[in-house]
């Protein structure tokens, strides 16, 4: 069974490598959300694909949620000294990377080449690419500060802003990454990991090519609101300032039109008929990852489901 | 008594430490060869600018001669692991002010203020400044291998082409840092350090409008050769490749026009009187600076011939 999974950070790059430790890698993409990329100190900074490609490698770090296992910090401290921007923090093995893809860029060479030159190098298995080659840019449209970049939002800001909506600049002209569309034709089933529906999946969802032909797969979304709750980051927040209910059938409305089915946690059992009376096959199980066992199990369900 | 010090890398960053240690802070003003700077992984790198920094803040790495103290390496690894280039090496700590200096310059400030605002935050007393704010580029002649970058002939290269001379690309139009000029005509006396004639203190020499205003000052030079070697560096060797028997007397003729006396060692006490018929003062003593007190030891002696 051919899978591509949808992924953004740090609950995408979870169901991936479980996805990875489950799949043979042939039989996997993972398609990664760019909008949250930008340029830092000159650097292209691309958060989502680094943090899915060092989950895959084993070189994430568990604690942060971002940047690498066993992280240094000697050139910020010194950038610090030097009275420099210090509210995006980047470790010693990190800038490596940074450096490295931003010399590659300014050489000529595509963000999906470099993607799959650094997981070639990182040992990693599945093919990794970013939505798109292009720049797509999320933006942030607030109540109170108006149009905020997104590490803006994200980083600086904390996410404390009331948001109001959200822009994917440059996403009406981007194309597809080279692979993507290959990799979504050939696919049997595509997978929404538990990332943000509106600033992780959505961006790749507006990449305009690609929603019609997800739109003729079966396709299986996990939830990441359990309990009302996101597990991480500001899904849940984001619903109720644009007036929605957090909760799996939020999820299951906003993607409705794409899903075939929604695997949703224990804790939203209730709301399993709801789900289903939208059209969208609800499937409950465990779907908190706290170890890397947890990974495998959901992945393996999931691709249950997919069958 | 004002004193300007012309100055390269690692000897000329000794005696500029000499000095530091025995003048007052206003009457010492570094001038900075910036021949050698040149972009790496999309960063400004000014190796004599900070290696004239470092040492002075106490932040010099005494084994390399270049970076910083106490230096890690995890960016490189990474960008080795990546198959980037390594050629060229960068320490986390260091990395860090090329980023700073990268982001300021791209932000629109001039070298020489960011080079002001680093020695503040470092705590250098001194003013150091690059001899220009605008771009000179030392290329390298050689016999056998055409016209070679600086950083190519000295690092990726390891001096080892045979040199047929220099060119200090853009120096015709480069204009004097601000505060150059202002320093040199309150100057007493300038003091070219022990470093390069030919790539260290040619390319400041060959900012057009300073040549007059030092040939106008009491001048004295510390000999970089000492026993027809140099201390460091590839200075005797190009020398010898241009036809010149690299000796003190040799160094005392090239500056011959600009020079009131030279500072050689004692190992060449038998050239003094040499020396002297081409019209320069000879001073002889003990240059090799082993020690910060070597330094200052050999400052006050340097201060005491421009009295």
């Amino acid at each position: 069974m051919k899978i591509v999974a949808l992924a953004g950070g740090v609950g995408g790059a979870k169901l991936a490598h479980g996805l990875a430790l489950t799949l043979p890698p042939e039989n996997l993409t993972i398609v990664v959300n760019t909008g949250d990329d930008f340029v830092h100190l000159g650097l292209q900074i691309c958060p989502d694909l680094d943090t899915v490609c060092y989950t895959l490698a084993g070189l994430d770090n568990p604690e942060t949620g971002w940047g690498r296992r066993d992280e240094t910090w000697a050139a910020m401290r010194n950038i610090a000294r030097l009275g420099g921007p210090t509210w995006f923090n980047l470790g010693d093995q990190d800038l490596g990377t940074h450096l490295e893809r931003t010399r590659r860029l300014q050489a000529g060479q595509p963000l999906s080449a470099i993607t799959r030159a650094f997981c070639a190098a990182w040992g990693v298995g599945p093919v990794v690419l970013p939505m798109s080659d292009d720049p797509v840019r999320t933006l942030v449209e607030t109540v109170d500060e108006g149009i905020l970049a997104f590490q803006e939002y994200f980083v600086r800001r904390r996410c404390e802003p009331v948001v109001r909506g959200f822009v994917f600049q440059g996403a009406d002209a981007a194309r597809p990454a080279p692979g993507v569309v290959e990799a979504l034709e050939a696919a049997d089933a595509v997978i929404f990991c538990p990332s943000n529906p509106w600033v992780s999946i959505g961006p790749i969802l507006a990449v305009k090519p690609l929603q019609a032909i997800i739109a003729a797969k079966p396709v299986w979304a996990v939830s990441p609101i359990v309990g009302g709750q996101a597990i991480k980051g500001p899904a849940a927040k984001m619903y109720r300032e644009l007036g929605i209910e957090p909760s799996a059938l939020a999820v299951a409305r906003q993607y409705q039109n794409l899903l075939t089915g929604l695997v949703m946690d224990e804790v939203d059992r209730e709301q399993a008929e709801a789900v289903r009376a939208t059209g969208v096959r609800p499937y409950v199980t465990n779907t908190i990852m706290r170890s890397v066992e947890d990974r495998k199990a959901l992945a393996e369900e999931v691709l249950r489901c997919c069958q």
